[in-house]
Formats: C-alpha cells, structure tokens, sequence
C-alpha cells in the first residue's frame, strides 16, 4: 500500500512493490530506528540540513551509524521526488538498525536500513479539534521523548482516544501533568501577546519547526501546564507541514487568533 | 540475516529470503503491533493458550483485529518448527496493523501483518550480572507498558546501558523509581522465604511466566524499591525461556540461591 510507486531503500529507487524489508529488519522487530517527516517543494526538500542534524543527534544517542551525507540525501530525495513526479510533497526518511538475529543485542555488525519515501502534500486545515489524552502519558523520562523514533505507538494510542472523543488530535501530558506535545506536531500557546511552547525537558519533541521558531525570536520555551490551555489567548499545533489553530480542547471553545497563527505560519511555510 | 530458513508469514510458509515486509508496514513505520515469544519442546510450542490470550488482550486495545485461531496457531507454529527441523526452540510471533498510508491514522480497512519466526533454542547461563538503569524510565502511565509490544527501544536502551557498565542486563525503575522490570524478563526477589514481583500497575510487564509463577501460588505481586534489592536474600530474572540468578546488581554482589530459583526453574521448564 504505497501511494507513489517509487521508493528509494538502501542506496537504490526502485518501484514500492519491489521494496522488501526484511522480516528480520529491527526496525520492524523491535522498533529499533529513527525517521524525519521533510516538506517538499518546488521537486525539492526544503531545511535538509536541520532534519538530517536531528537524526545524526539521535542516532548516535541510539549508536546506529549514519554513512550518507548530506549531498547524498538531498540527490537521493530530489531523484524520488522526480520519479514519483511529485512536487509539492511529503517525504519519510526511515533509519533502522538494519537486521539482526533473535534477542535484544545488535548484532556485532550493523548494515542500517535507509528507506526514503514520498507523497503527495496533504491538504491541511486551518484548525484542529484537540482532547487532553487521558489514556496515556508522555515520558520524559526516556531520552526517546527527544528523539523522533521508531516508538509511535503511544501517540497512536492518543490518537484513537481522540476519534473516540469525536476531536481530531489529542495534547499528551508528561508523567508529571505537564503539557508536551500533540501525536505529532509541538503545541504553541499564545497568552499576553507572546508565543510560549513547551519545554524540551518535559517531553517536548525537539521539532524542526518549533525550533526555527524559537531561532527566529517568535516563541519561548516554558512550562504549560492544563490550566494555561484554558486561559491561553490562543493555541497552535504546529510541525514542518502545517501550523493549525486549536478550536476546542475537551470540548471547550478556544479562541483563535488568525494573525498571530500567520506569523508562525510564515516560518512554516518558509 | 536469519538463523533458520523458514519463516511463516500471513498463512504462508516460505523461505526467509522469499519473505517480505511492506515498507509501508505500520509494524515498520510506526512500531504499530505486538509480538509474543514461545518456548518450544519436541517441536511443539507450549503454553500456546496463555500467550495468544495476552496477544488477544493487548491487540484489542490497540484495535489491531486477531484473525486466527489457538488452533491454526498451533499448527502454523508445529508447521514451521518441522519445516527449520527444530525441536527445542524459540519462537516469535509478531502481529502488526500491515500496511498503511502516511501518517498516524490507521487505514479503514485493516489488513494484519502476522509472522512467525523460530531459532535454535539459545544457551541459558544460571546468573546474570546486572546494573539499574540511569538513562530511562518504564513509563508506568502508558497502557504499554502492560502490552508486549513493538516499542521496545527503551529496553534496548538499557541493553545499552548494561553493555556501557560491563553487565549483561538492565532494571528498569518507573517514573516514581519503584522496580519496574528487567530489559526482557519479569524481577523476582526473595525475602524471608518468599517470592515477590513488581506490580502490573509499577510497570512490570505482565510475562506469562510471571502469571504462571503467581497462579501456583510461588510468587506474589508487591512494591519492590532500589533498597529493596541490596537487602533481598536473592534476586532472579525470570521469563518464557529462562530463570537466571542475579549475581551482582550495580556492581554489588547479591547472595543466590539455587534451591529456591530452582523452585521457579521447575516452573519454567514445564
């Protein structure tokens, strides 16, 4: 089930239905890796450099080796895109641990896995029904909760309690009540005219765009706990791919503010 | 990379090179399934019953449909073990949500993943060194940590952790420092001659083993602390395929005791 016939896995393109994992892949077997979701535009992925220094960071916290540079994965982003003639897009970088035999242990060599994937730009809304999650919590305990890997399946969790609840996204708390994030984008949270998102320490992904945000001086990192949702000004969900403004949360009405989303949306859309 | 050449994959038994996971996997892309090792003898699997219950109980609460039956089951796995010419050995099954589109959103129609692997039954040491893990936490608060699923990255983590420390495993404490844990076993810790294991509700996972040793009344569930463990009588690791003494914790040694691990032994091997 791919929506664009071309792939690119280890160094090669070649059509999605010839692309095989192996069952022994630990990133399958174990969750044993990485990705980077990259907007694309123009037939081109746009702040290769960021993402590619966010997977360097975790995959040397996790010990899987990253042998491409930074050349060779723009030529190999810029060719998929070009032979799945996409040029607004998506692209998924996937990087695993490669395969290995039973148990826990790596094996004593590792071949990574490196497989990149496109799609088209998905439309996107300007705003978003969001739920607390009460299901579960984020870690911020775990050096995963600032590593974009594998382990999604907390947020896919959060996000089934959303439909549940008839919202489109749900804000997860740290183990000690503490907003984070949301499945998958950082929260932004406007009150007294300044842009606050929370802090990396208390499970906030380091994401991409939240970061050039931060660099750019149109937010600060502080602690947000459920109480500011409720008496924010407004609230942004935001990644590399859309800044949306949250219209409920729980049910309650938040206020959106079209121009100060913008000012985040310009970076975004940068 | 595999140990035998067969593997079973979506009621298909075939050779390990023939196999092929979707890139497009949910198992792959987002840690989206679960997994169940199965201790085999004179090539059957055993305590069939006990883990495809456990698998039932955690896919229905990720929503992940369980198609088959003990029976097909037990024949696929009899099938598979003949097929490699095993007769001690384990085996893994693992069931993903199968493939889906980008993003976290499961597809309308869900088609499962279900493969079957087997391995030469591995060598079981009597003891094992092991430290407490500083780097990361068991998440108490997430549903997952009740569910033996394809998140286990943390577990490598701490894996990683042992090996930095010269030690062959980690425990793990939970978000409160309680014992969680080890990285692929339940903790048991004697104490004035009983046998005690951390709480479902602390983050232990909940191991058939485990449920095994309290039904025959040789075990009870109870708080266990870091101090807990400097001031047991013994300390064993225990899960489907072994029970292994404590030899050292931190670098302390801690006092073994071949009578009453045996007693969980005896349990193990049936």
């Amino acid at each position: 089930m791919v929506e664009h016939p071309f792939v690119w896995l280890n160094g090669a393109l070649l059509p999605a239905a010839e692309a095989r994992i192996d069952p022994a892949d630990r990133g399958f077997t174990l969750a044993d890796g990485l990705f980077e979701t990259l907007r694309a535009t123009q037939g081109a992925p746009r702040h290769v450099g960021l993402h590619l220094a966010r997977l360097r960071h975790g995959a040397a916290q996790l010990g899987i080796p990253v042998a491409f540079t930074e050349a060779t994965l723009l030529a190999a982003c810029t060719e998929l895109l070009a032979a799945n003639a996409l040029n607004e897009a998506v692209l998924r970088l996937t990087l695993t641990r490669g395969p290995g035999l039973r148990g826990l242990a790596p094996p004593p060599a590792v071949t990574p896995t490196l497989l990149i994937t496109a799609a088209g730009f998905p439309p996107v809304p300007d705003t978003v029904t969001a739920i607390i999650c009460r299901t579960t919590r984020r870690n911020e305990f775990s050096p995963l909760a600032a590593i974009k890997s594998l382990n999604y399946l907390d947020n896919i969790i959060a996000r089934r309690e959303a439909a549940t609840r008839h919202a489109e996204d749900a804000i997860l708390l740290n183990t000690q009540q503490n907003i984070a994030e949301a499945t998958a984008a950082n929260l932004f949270l406007l009150s007294n005219g300044t842009w606050r998102t929370p802090l990396i320490r208390d499970g906030a992904l380091p994401g991409i765009l939240r970061a050039r945000l931060l660099a750019a001086g149109l937010v600060q990192e502080a602690r947000i706990t459920e109480a500011d949702l409720f008496s924010a000004d407004s609230i942004c969900l935001g990644n590399t791919l859309s800044v949306r403004s949250v219209s409920s949360v729980d049910g309650v009405e938040i206020n959106i503010n079209k121009v100060a989303a913008n000012k985040l949306r310009e970076v975004q859309q940068d």
